[in-house]
């Protein structure tokens, strides 16, 4: 792959939460935009640390002793084996960086498992 | 690491060109910020896709054949094995994902060589 994405035209592409899209792909690692609002599950992800970056908005990161604010322009990485939820008050559109094995719930499974993202 | 890095902050942090600065590490890959301007040197990397994401400025990455311009907001990913060269008229502002073991100039070598990038 060696044409450029713009992620505005990605991020106008879809409009559901929580449904992390394939944007790029090198190294067994993805990159995925997500729109995300409310509150997800709670979750980890045994083998793979996770990467957001916010492209737009206030997304909270819950830990089970603390909560973690991230502000456009800000990354995180959640490690491996550390429970997490993410809270967006309001509509938050965030990039991804993980291993292709990541699935969005982790080991907490349940009705908002995305196993296979689409990719845009 | 779970404290959220701001881009703002590390970019603010550095001045030098072509000398990428590691600002967090997941799963065997780095996640560096560069800034650019000029021509760099014709390099490919064996083992190594490379990401460019343009958070300021525009790039001109030159293939052999054609050359693409990236935008802010625009991200390419290079293919290890292919001979790339970035150019940037003026300073641009990239971050970089890519595995640990890159070394910015490749199997290329030389005088503008960063083996072990400084971590902001």
């Amino acid at each position: 792959m060696t044409q450029p994405v713009r992620l505005a035209d990605k991020l106008a592409a879809f409009s559901e939460h929580w449904q992390p899209k394939l944007i790029a792909e090198l190294n067994g690692q993805h990159v995925k935009l997500a729109k995300l609002q409310g509150e997800f599950v709670w979750h980890a992800h045994e083998q793979e640390d996770e990467l957001f970056l916010v492209l737009h908005g206030e997304l909270v990161m819950e830990y089970r002793d603390r909560s973690v604010t991230l502000r456009e322009g800000e990354l995180l990485v959640v490690p491996r084996g550390v429970e997490h939820r993410p809270v967006a008050e309001r509509e938050v559109h965030v990039l991804l960086f993980e291993p292709a094995s990541t699935v969005n719930t982790g080991t907490a499974g349940g009705p908002r498992t995305v196993e296979d993202p689409e990719r845009l």
